[in-house]
């Protein structure tokens, strides 16, 4: 079993890293909080006797291999240390310390695997600064190039490649450059369903679509005191518009379509000027690609209408777009084949949020192990999970990881 | 009749001071780029030979008087020199310039007044960096004390009284030092009925009044992808709802309801997030005071009912209230016999926009001209008047200070 304290003191360890002045977590990519937990992180892998690389858009790798194992595809567990905007500790954290944590037991126990076993911290899996999300595993993945993520802009007009090379992480091993046997990711849930039910454990088999989109309303600013209302082109009543059309459209429907807009900014955000512009995101998510396919048509359709009905120009940028993915299924029969030997109630499910295991699946057999979120609160400071539950997934993933090992 | 080159040439040498990088007029009150309006102003008036004299809050007056007048109450002419962000170079400017363009020519004239004719430039009529709008005027009518609005704080987190001091337009003269025999305010229309109408000159009877609030909206942050709509306390998606709750209703009713939402801000403003909490501004205005109140209570209703239907938690904060203003009649009527004398069309009607005139009308007789804006486009860098409208409404108020001053 693992060093159960060891993990949680950790994970406490690294959540108090990257707190403003008012208290909030928020490690976002590339920043120099991250920089922070990276460094601590990276102390870590050290300490615990690892090899660690680095690559060219900041992915970390621990890895442990021997003489004998050195030429083998090596067992890869991952998940990553960036986090959103007054966060909670748990978020992507858990994962990566307690994949570290079940090396280093595996280490002490005189355990001499056939093949190396790495523990990965991919890059902005967050998405939040920079789009897409899942940025570093999908490097990894050969999903996109390396010169275009680190071109990419962020929120704050920052640049990804510059602020990595600023904070020490800009590596020079090329992207990829570790093919996994098999890849493992062990998460807390962020929604409600293990909790609900009352089991301890999930083998996640699926990960739903996601549809991100970022929708500029252009209208004509003017006089909010003196402009008739049906002389107006308002863009952020029109922004408006989207948001109460995509929120009734999920709401409505009895599929499990969820639609999200986090982000909105007015121009010129002036009380009295009826606004010029609204930019707004909207995050759309289904576990079936038609259906996924269709919100988004619906979108489209709405805005078109809304454009003449408001008389408004319209134009929208895809910033991630990633289809459902199915998850290796002996992998997930080992998870529950693991939880039963240990006597845990398991449940097979889907992940609402995407992983990095949604990317490496592209190039290797893989899964994911959840563990209940306490009111299936997550992106949120009051994220929670039990000690007993963070533990039990840890031991999981350590069954799990020697099965997969040998 | 006055120097139309003059006029013309200050307006738009004023309107050339202030401008961004890319262009954009943003001369917010008691900001760098107001300084620079203020020093320009105060150097035209220093030329013309007027007393200066700068109060508490900021207000700018000139001043002529003669020995043999200087006992008497001044007729006064005044409106701002601060724009909106982005903003038309004749909102307020005109007024001002005009007004200083009338006193040269009486002056150049010989006239020799029995009362002190007066310009003033007031503080902060726009309200977008502090609130409430006409900020210096009801401060000089005696509406709210100069020690609360020096201890305002601006969208950006500056104190005004600190932003006057530093700009150097914190004056010694107390406010309301000057007490008017009558008030006259010339200003661009903002709105679309002198030119739909063809009609050059407005007689302005009354303004509408203004309602103006800052709502916070709570819910609850979590995963955009793992949370079901059903268990959802979007904070983002009650203030759609709030929007186009307004919009609807005042586009639906019959009478001249207007509603506008110009700011918002979500927290924690991210595109994967729930968001926390939407902070928006909501102007609302109507002729009538029985309508404005009812306007009111629609939407505290609608407010009241997000929130259990929501599941949020609102607070409201009021920002501006001003009952609508009925003007003097008698100045009125001068302001519609001048037009006629010049063979003018004129038109009495109502204000859309606040006023610096709305406040002054609580201490002295007060009215207001308009002329005609293209396209009634306002707070907006295409606003426009024709440069005949513009000398046109300059030569009306030297008719009427000619009128009045005796
Ligand atoms: N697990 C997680 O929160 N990932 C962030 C990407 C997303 O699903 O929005
Ligand atoms: N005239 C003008 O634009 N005043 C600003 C205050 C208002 O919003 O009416």
């Amino acid at each position: 079993a693992v060093d159960a304290q060891r993990l949680l003191g950790r994970i406490r360890e690294l959540g108090a890293v990257g707190r403003d002045s008012e208290g909030r977590l928020i490690r976002l990519a590339a920043s120099d909080t991250d920089r922070l937990g990276r460094d601590l992180f990276v102390g870590w892998l050290r300490q615990a006797g690892l090899d660690v690389a680095i690559d060219r858009v900041g992915n970390i790798f621990g890895i442990w291999q021997s003489p004998d194992n050195a030429g083998q595809a090596p067992l890869l567990i991952g998940s990553h240390i960036d986090t959103v905007i007054d966060a909670g500790i748990y978020d992507g954290c858990y994962g990566v310390l307690a994949g570290l944590e079940v090396i280093e037991t595996l280490k002490a126990s005189g355990f001499s695997p056939p093949r190396p076993v790495a523990i990965a911290a991919f890059t902005n899996e967050e998405g939040v600064r920079y789009t897409p999300d899942m940025m570093g595993s999908l490097v990894h993945a050969g999903g996109i190039g390396f010169e275009t993520v680190l071109a990419a802009v962020g929120t704050d007009g920052s640049v990804l490649g510059q602020e990595l090379a600023r904070i020490g992480y800009a590596g020079d091993k090329e992207p990829g450059f570790l093919k996994p046997h098999a890849y493992l990711e062990l998460h807390i849930e962020q929604g409600p369903v293990l909790e609900r039910e009352g089991v301890p454990i999930g083998a996640v088999e699926n990960l739903q679509g996601i549809s991100w989109q970022r929708i500029t309303i252009d209208g004509v600013a003017n006089h909010a005191g003196t402009t008739p209302m049906s002389m107006r082109s308002d863009a952020g009543h029109a922004a408006a518009r989207v948001i109460t059309f995509l929120h009734d459209r999920a709401k409505a429907s009895n599929t499990p379509t969820v639609a999200t807009v986090g982000t909105i900014r007015f121009e010129p955000n002036a009380i009295n000027v009826i606004p010029s512009q609204a930019v707004f995101t909207v995050d759309l998510r289904h576990p079936d690609e038609q259906r996924l396919q269709a919100e988004e048509a619906a979108l489209a359709a709405c805005l078109e209408q809304l454009a003449v009905a408001e008389g408004v120009t319209i134009s929208v940028e895809r910033l991630a777009r990633f289809e459902p993915v199915i998850f290796d299924i002996r992998i997930v029969e080992l998870i529950e084949a693991a939880a039963k030997n240990r006597g845990l109630g398991v449940k097979r499910m889907t992940s609402g949020a995407g992983h990095d295991a949604q990317m490496m699946a592209r190039i290797a057999p893989a899964a994911m192990i959840f563990v209940p979120s306490a009111g299936g609160i997550s992106h949120n400071p009051r994220e929670h999970t039990e000690d007993a539950d963070l533990v039990a997934g840890a031991n999981i993933l350590l069954d799990v990881v020697t099965d997969l090992a040998k």
